[in-house]
């Protein structure tokens, strides 16, 4: 148990590498998504990017806008905490194929979020894929509290 | 100091990784009272989400549900600092001791954070459990800080 | 590769973890920023924050307010981010110097991102200071992937 599992030569930590950058590296492009909103349709909640950008005046409530920013903030609620538990399921050690699967489920499931959101797909599409990123982080949860001191 | 301290047998890790788990699951609980509050109130942010449960149209600005909204805000504010901070706290190798105490007074104060704000309690009970956790994570940069090289 | 990279006895670690505690410090410093543009103007989301101050009534829309809230939630689009990229980057082993500067050149552009925003600079300054922060984490991004299994 002493043996470090915290190493690229464990395939359980590359793995969890390789998808945890994949979703981060997704929820980055949430920023890029808000900027072409914005700058497409002239809707900024600065005075100084209003400026920059010669439109008239600061808009708060533009729903396209909205739209992205809430799947972000969406993102930002699940994406870090499965990091962060995936971090700690790595140091108990699973079965990598068991592993692997979690990721790979994790990070299919917040992608298909994304498009569910922004195209949209009717629901329930985002509800059922934010359901399964979500119990692939309480599958990990549950298995990390059995095996750790309180 | 070259030793493995990010194993299950060290048990300040382990101790990190059972309360940083608790007070992740319980920022997942606020997902689902925010979903509690939009469904039985019929508080719909999306038109996709409106269509599905049959409501008549978009709210954006209902009370119980933007306390929970803020509520969560707040926990992504602090928890994946707590457990970011945390971790470079566990590679310190701090007193077992010292430690464990670190993470349960801050998973109490951020259980009773929520509490506070959701009951809600009269202030200064929401400030004086925010102003706990907080410090809890400045005491483990501070010493964070101390022993590690820019 | 199976050697202990997480260690303070690992240039990178070490450095890593030091500017990582500078720049999750900084986020944090952004409800100290809200919080006394609250009490000194009286702009309260709560109605038990309104009652401990003694002002009239809850505001949700003040600019000033706002203008921090905007800035503290692309703190936390940004930092844990890079807080979570960085631990993985450290994983792969980096040439020390190489990685001293990421770590050195995101911290001082997520410092200039906030005054940028606060005082504020007129624009592309905050642009530029968030498009250098993205820029380090994609970076760490790509090598990661490239040196990790799918």
């Amino acid at each position: 148990m002493s043996s470090n599992l915290f190493t690229l030569s464990n395939p359980v930590f590359s793995n969890y590498a390789f998808y945890g950058t994949v979703v981060l590296v997704k929820t980055f492009g949430m920023s890029f998504l808000t900027a072409t909103h914005r700058i497409t349709k002239g809707i900024f909640a600065n005075e100084e990017d209003v400026k920059l950008f010669g439109t008239r005046k600061v808009i708060l409530d533009n729903e396209s806008v909205e739209r992205v920013r809430r799947n972000h903030l969406n993102d930002i609620e699940n994406i870090p905490a499965f990091m962060l538990i995936g971090l700690l399921y790595v140091a108990i050690n699973p079965t990598p194929n068991v592993a692997l699967w979690h990721f790979r489920v994790f990070a299919a499931a917040r992608i298909l979020h994304t498009l569910s959101y922004q195209l949209p797909i009717p629901q329930p599409a985002r509800a059922l894929t934010f359901g399964v990123g979500f119990t692939v982080c309480i599958s990990m949860a549950i298995q990390v509290l059995s095996k750790t001191q309180f």
